[in-house]
């Protein structure tokens, strides 16, 4: 970290409009110098999709006091490169952040989730990045017993750097009546979600469907963020993209016939 | 592989009317049941997106001889979540495979790749799966020099079994006056896209983005997908979900103050 305030770029999935955000932004306020590129619509679930079969808007907006913001009619992925690549006109932050997202982004979630994609893309541009995510769900979710460990992460990551192309998969239990016991460093939980269809008929005869699900955690693992969650403590998973699976590709030469 | 003939579910990201999948469809009708469940709309670089914050559709189509197709409003993953629970009923594929792209999914590519997120969904699920790309983005693609090598991983795939929790990301070199020299797996090369936006004026004054980019490759490792493609072999890297950077956890646990 410079001697100067840090530049600070700040996404999310929720959309621009969200409390996470709004929250997330004033903790930053704290620490450095604040730019903001959100999605201005919700891109929950949008995993790492970018826009490139159609144009991209981008909006100055006036949301936040002494925040230059901007809305964008895009993805996640495709806020930070746009912020990098013409908001920021050369600057390069010294840390993105992401979130703060209303609902979990623990265990497989970290694939589906545009919070994380944010993060995760800025990681691939070498800039170091925190995705923070609640695990509750509501549009009005309380984010009043988070707010110090959020600032405390991210006045860690600034002081001790992410390691190179890594980003932070940071989850916070919902609020409980005992407050959060700490902070993990965790694995992602070998978890899935199980969906369910719910099949319903619209005003014209055709049937559509509904999305549901729940989730399956069979990794009794200690080391897990499921675990920390459960235990009310702040799991974070640091995260990397290289998907290889290295043991496999010996596996694979010594057994398939190619 | 049992006696009868496999199941094998058919998915891609360019829309169920592209050359690529019917190119596939007719290469699985050779092995086995082939069930096609797949976008009605191109989804290219969707990521893992999924579709949660909206309804889906779901429709039979009459396309392909002899075969069962549905066309479905969602991303690729949901066509492999809604095949699995609704269209396939209770029965477990023994393959899912997605493709064939038209373009390239090497390296970097495979967290934005549509069709690859088809697959992983599809690993997640404990389905052995595959995606295939062509690295030649044109809709009039000549895929004439890659069905034997599609046929023939299939076969081993199925023959051999694909390690638990791992999707094969296979991409073929564009047609060349040589033939393919074989088939390398690979690691995932660490390259990546380097963004330019190209800003443009709507015919109300507004202004927009189209996202271009070039392709940057620093990895020069000989053991990557992009080597392999680069000399015109077949490239296969085994693919998983954990995203966790393993290495992390002890070295944050050790430097940061938490």
């Amino acid at each position: 970290m410079n001697s100067a305030k840090p530049l600070i770029l700040v996404a999310n999935d929720d959309g621009i409009t969200s409390i996470g955000i709004r929250t997330l932004i004033e903790i930053m306020k704290e620490i450095g110098e604040v730019v903001v590129v959100a999605p201005d619509s919700p891109q929950s679930a949008m995993g790492h999709a970018i826009t490139i079969a159609n144009t991209l808007r981008l909006d100055a907006v006036d949301l936040f006091k002494d925040v230059l913001a901007f809305e964008c009619s895009g993805t996640p992925a495709d806020c930070i490169k746009l912020a990098k690549h013409h908001v920021l006109k050369g600057r390069t932050p010294d840390l993105v952040v992401s979130g703060i997202n209303h609902g979990s982004n623990s265990s497989i979630s970290v694939l589906y989730s545009g919070t994380m994609s944010a993060a995760i893309e800025a990681a691939i541009e070498g800039i170091p990045a925190i995705g923070f995510s609640l695990c509750d769900y509501s549009h009005a979710a309380d984010f009043s017993h988070i707010s110090n460990f959020v600032k405390k992460i991210t006045l860690e990551a600034l002081k001790n750097g992410i390691p190179k192309g890594v980003a932070l998969n940071v989850n916070f239990p919902k609020k409980q009546a005992e407050p959060i016991k700490g902070i993990k460093v965790c694995r992602q939980a070998a978890a899935r979600w199980q969906e369910k269809f719910d099949e319903r008929q619209d005003p014209f005869g055709r049937n559509y469907f509904w999305m549901t699900g729940f989730f399956v955690n069979d990794d009794k693992g200690d080391d897990t963020d499921e675990k920390a969650l459960e235990n009310n403590y702040v799991s974070i998973v640091p995260c990397q993209y290289d998907l290889t699976a290295h043991h496999s590709i010996a596996l694979i030469n010594k057994e398939w016939d190619l």
